[in-house]
């Protein structure tokens, strides 16, 4: 998720020496959406995440979207493995609010449900008065063969799934900078985990990763692990019918919609031969899959708008910490 | 660990609406040290503790003693399931502190390092200036039939391990309420779970936890979820040289002990016939294993000390959220 917006040096430093000591493989070098760790002939993927208040939602957010927000993040983790979401331990500071507390406990039965994924446990802290709460989830699934971020091979077609820019606009909504379609605000407060298409994609793909804190950073990422050039088409990105209402789809809005974040999308890497099984997949699931970019030998990212090349913006999405 | 110091009636309604939704075995109820899946043929065994600044320590701790807690005591309730550990994934919040967060690494790198544990993953977020730090850790671990807390049975002895109020004492020294040897506040700073024991005790014992709280909260709670009474004989309690040195040997100073918190050492429930080997044990691992008590049918702790009946102290230990 979007995590870190600050002290871009500091985190770049504890980041670094962060990654010194997950030499294991399982870490897969602090670069992956999740660690995957072999068990018995299965791949056991985890990731864990913490939201913190005033960070990443407001005390008066409503709690039982922040339980969902918690869930889905961590889930949206797992699917870009293509992984079965097994169960999650809980971290949660308990300030003394019992209608907080409630309205969250509510939520979370509400999501836990929604994804058919166990509480396996946790730990409840106490948190001082006037103390921000964090919560942090950790998120334990089964996969077969996980792809990484690393896979992508020249030549390979960029993917994406479902719709972009949706949560980031329903993002500019909930904070009334704009005005705009409340199924948008719903894209960014329940985001929805691609977990069933993550499953099905695994077999197909090089690479994959979730989209979180933009289109063109993460896809920027993928490349990078890769070892390898992308270039994406703004022309061809898919925008849903909200979003157009509200920011239309002129290049402006293109650009905004790919570096917004939020998105909890599928991004993926696969060779061309796969593009009718892909289509195929995506009708059987009524889930968009579009292809957007390619990947070619040498480094970076590169933007083109159809035919036109596209110079990249100075910001490509959130930098935060990768996980 | 002794997490939950305040809003007790909060949390009891928290912990109990949260319990209705672990309703996976592996949770076992929120009622062990840790969650139990089983994964092709293994134990999977997975725990999630936390630590706030102003809560479990202050500000001017040394980091690297607070990172070693974060591990150790995750580890502590993986020991008690017999689990080896496999990794950890750290939640971490980054306050745009550089000394700090420096010192913390270096003490996580000295920790795992020590305990041979890998770093899998985790999460870094920036903290709002004046935020508490609040750390979390989820610890994994494998093992073959992982005792629960719930299998003592009723002749079984209650038995523990090494000596008892060493750390509680080392806090005492530590925040200058009394004067003692510095080895008390290294037990109370950097405790050793008892990973090798633990895994060394699973298949000979009924029930197994770690003690954290307070010996007599956590005997108690080990009769509870058996379904049994215990009696402990405050005579026959290990205490080590350092601490009747700085407190004495007194039913007063055992008390104080027995409810102090902060051991990890291990508690056990054990049928006589398997008092040689564990005796055996002991001695093979230079840990001393000292039988305190013993099961019988009915509820609820009694206290001796010789032949003499003890009244319960007011205070058992720290109350809080089990995991």
């Amino acid at each position: 998720m979007g995590a870190y917006r600050g002290f871009v040096t500091t985190e770049s430093a504890f980041i670094a020496a962060l990654r010194t000591l997950a030499t294991d493989p399982a870490a897969r070098g602090l670069l992956d959406d999740a660690a995957v760790l072999e068990i018995g002939g299965a791949e056991l993927v985890l990731t864990h995440d913490m939201i913190v208040e005033g960070v990443h939602f407001l005390a008066t957010d409503p709690p039982g979207d922040i339980a969902w927000k918690l869930v889905a993040v961590n889930l949206s983790d797992l699917a870009a493995k293509g992984a079965k979401p097994l169960g999650v331990l809980l971290g949660y500071t308990l300030a003394d609010d019992d209608a907080w507390n409630e309205a969250f406990i509510a939520g979370l039965r509400q999501t836990l449900s929604a994804f058919r994924v166990a509480l396996f446990g946790g730990d409840t802290v106490a948190a001082s008065p006037g103390t921000a709460r964090a919560l942090g989830l950790t998120a334990i699934g089964l996969a077969e063969a996980s792809p990484s971020r690393a896979g992508a091979a020249p030549g390979d077609h960029l993917w994406v799934s479902g719709t972009i820019g949706d949560g980031g606009a329903g993002l500019r909504i909930a904070r009334r900078e704009l005005d705009g379609p409340a199924a948008l605000v719903e894209r960014y407060r329940q985001p929805r985990p691609r977990l069933e298409l993550g499953q099905a994609l695994a077999p197909f793909v090089h690479a994959m990763m979730d989209v979180s804190d933009g289109l063109l950073i993460d896809a920027g990422r993928m490349a990078d692990a890769s070892g390898l050039a992308v270039e994406i088409d703004l022309a061809v990105l898919p925008l849903s019918a909200s979003f157009i209402s509200m920011l239309g789809e002129d290049r402006e809005a293109r650009l905004d919609a790919a570096t917004m974040g939020d998105d909890y999308e599928l991004l993926f890497a696969a060779p061309d031969a796969q593009a009718v099984e892909l289509l195929a997949l995506a009708e059987r699931l009524g889930i968009p899959l579009t292809r957007i970019g390619e990947f070619a030998q040498g480094a970076g990212l590169r933007l083109r708008d159809g035919a036109e090349t596209v110079p990249l913006p100075a910001r490509l999405g959130y930098e935060h910490v990768p996980k």
